[in-house]
């Protein structure tokens, strides 16, 4: 009764493609595309890889021949009929036609542009130049690829019952965490882990497991494909590359670059609105951006919370609207940064009942695999892909932890002194 | 690519048949049936399954219904063409044509014999008439099926992940039972978990995990259809039902029942040789079994150790092997009661050099869901189906733990006066 078909047709990929659908990114990124063909439709930059986790040497685990076949695949991907008609006919936050037919026309037509790809001290230089609206899809496709190579890379030598048993361990540990988020009264939480996954397969099992395991208190998934086929929501607002590039384009002029972060706020809040208005204060330093904030900012339906420690950056959010005179339980708080079970836990314990609460879980979600295999080969890496160039000019991200600070020093200082931001605390990186 | 013949297929049965195969057995059974119909294939006995964990009322789990139809579903399984060639062509411990062609022959025909299943204070009364070559090859599908009926009346209320997550704990424990046996030194090990299994998939899995974590530590399966499948060893030799019905057999002649342990084994070693032929002493008492022993036993491989304390049994052993001018590092121990990881670690560390040692891991390899669902319901039972009456009289069975003795008192009685069995002390049986 073997299938003959199913297997003839899985042998006929020279490949095991990692990345098989343009929908296979974070929902973040469609809405900040469509912000940026409206408005920025002509704006170079560059991306960039960066892997904060220097000590593992990326390029001596993963073969290069493989990165550029699993890169080329990616750049041979078309939005599928049936993918275009999701975005057109799908709502999304409870809206309808969140994407225009102008953005979902281009879409259409898009194919992910070349990439740049040499070696420096055991890590890739992977990096992207063009249009700001082409360069920003690669960012979620190519960390899925390394991440998923990586893990590729340590599965190969294993034994098909290991294997089995891997994967066993991996699941109960998932499911654990699962149990205990049960747990928590009026949870709201969601798949943010499509770019660090230990790889597809696993972020969609991570993802019917939540949706089984939590009911309603799963939001839905980040991932467009997985949010398509498993029908959750696909659930993002945007990220530090919109004022990083605004900011960049400021020029030399202080007074501009001090304006940026707010307007980035000013167009989305154009662009979008509802659920999709929570704004990313902490570019810059949460707390000059939050201190120069316009009043309409308090109209905002919540804030994320993102490179602060989790409970300070809470408090600071409350402090704010507080001071704005807004009520902070009807407003949301979204945590995003390097979740665990544990760490859901203690904000959910200072916080619940004070703000309405939501949780973007990443890496420790869709790549748990700590200590699974020996000497941590499974263990995720702190690697992002990030915009550092735009329009000709460097882009400078600070945040509230410098160990995450991006740029040229004479930028970054600069910077610091636009947007007043006082000494910091470093807290170190997990992923 | 949805393979619609499996599916179609599939849909085909009325039910899901637990046993699909007349293999679907443990092979020891297949080398006493041999036996039995070159000797004794007139005998008529009676089998009946007993429940000693009698707090669970299986009849309360287990709808009768289901249990009929899959009771009447193996009754009309018969020996197929490849499975008969197996027999007939594979090697068994070594030797070519293990199973003489009148036995396969007779294999070929034959299908199980009737049941009779009736309820009393929430177990199930289920016993099997007729001749002994027949009812005896009821034992573990019978048991195979209560035991797989139990567990699925637990996982029809489960959830696609939970039961995922349930599969997924299961093998975590399984597999790190089996990364410490994997440092025992000289270990040879084989699955006896037909019987008590969770379900056949699960003994499947186990013995392709155990196949391929142990490597040669891993000696093979009792179970037929498995080894064939797998192509893994048909392990196993021989139970208490010989000399239970060679002792019934012998009637009021207190000098024939005094014969009958050591009448099964002569018939035994004319039948077999090597390593087959290893004694179980223990239906009578172990002591008395061996001081009264002729001294042809010595020349035997090994001993079985079931029902005594495995130390004290070993021990036992080993001073037989040496009072009979043999050493005992040249003879073979095999320990099968109740074993769990902790129970093989402790004798290995006590006997390892100074005697072979084997180890028949049963329930606790196949079935050990202990605590992975509330309220214990996957917990394993201690079941079993006996021979209980051989030309109308009572089987006795005693063994070296009271707990498990069987049969009417006065019998009981009359075996320990002619076996000169001494008090005994109880032992708990967990499975």
């Amino acid at each position: 009764m073997l299938d003959i078909a199913t297997r003839v047709y899985n042998h006929n990929f020279r490949i095991d493609p990692i990345v098989r659908s343009l929908l296979d990114t974070d929902f973040y990124k469609l809405l900040m595309a469509q912000t940026i063909l409206r408005r920025h439709a002509e704006v170079a930059v560059t991306f960039g890889i960066q892997n904060r986790t220097s000590r593992i040497r990326i390029a001596d685990e993963i073969e290069e021949g493989q990165l550029r076949e699993q890169l080329d695949h990616a750049r041979t991907l078309r939005l599928s009929r049936g993918e275009a008609t999701w975005l057109r006919g799908n709502s999304f936050y409870g809206k309808r036609q969140m994407f225009s037919a102008e953005f979902v026309a281009w879409f259409e037509t898009f194919q992910l542009p070349d990439y740049e790809l040499t070696r420096r001290n055991g890590q890739y230089v992977l990096t992207f130049h063009g249009r700001w609206l082409e360069t920003t899809m690669w960012e979620v496709p190519a960390l899925a690829i390394l991440n998923e190579l990586r893990s590729r890379a340590t599965l190969r030598d294993m034994g098909r019952f290991e294997l089995q048993v891997l994967y066993a361990r991996a699941m109960t540990r998932v499911w654990e965490k699962i149990e205990r988020l049960r747990r928590l009264p009026d949870l709201s939480i969601a798949d943010f882990g499509t770019r660090r996954r230990h790889g597809f397969l696993w972020q969609d099992w991570c993802v019917q497991a939540m949706n089984e395991g939590l009911g309603a208190k799963f939001l839905g998934t980040s991932n467009c494909l997985i949010a398509q086929r498993r029908e959750v929501e696909a659930v993002g607002t945007n990220a530090h590359e919109l004022p990083m590039v605004y900011a960049a384009l400021a020029g030399d002029d202080d007074a501009a670059l001090a304006r940026a972060p707010y307007a980035v706020l000013a167009d989305w809040q154009q662009d979008y609105a509802g659920n999709l208005l929570v704004a990313l204060p902490d570019t810059y330093g949460t707390s000059g951006f939050l201190a120069n904030a316009p009043d309409w900012l308090t109209a905002w339906t919540g804030i994320r919370i993102d490179s602060k420690e989790p409970i300070a950056g809470g408090e600071e959010a409350m402090a704010f609207w507080r001071a704005r005179g807004c009520d902070p339980a009807g407003k949301l708080a979204i945590f995003s940064d390097g979740l665990d079970i544990e760490g859901i836990e203690r904000i959910h314990a200072h916080f619940h009942g004070r703000m309405r609460l939501g949780y973007g879980w990443g890496t420790l979600l869709t790549n748990d695999f700590r200590g699974l295999v020996p000497d941590g080969r499974l263990d995720p890496i702190s690697i992002v892909c990030k915009v550092i160039e735009a329009d000709g000019r460097p882009t400078v991200k600070i945040s509230d932890n410098p160990t995450k600070a991006q740029g040229p020093a004479a930028e970054i200082e600069r910077y610091r002194r636009v947007f007043g931001m006082e000494d910091q605390e470093a807290l170190p990186i997990l992923v």
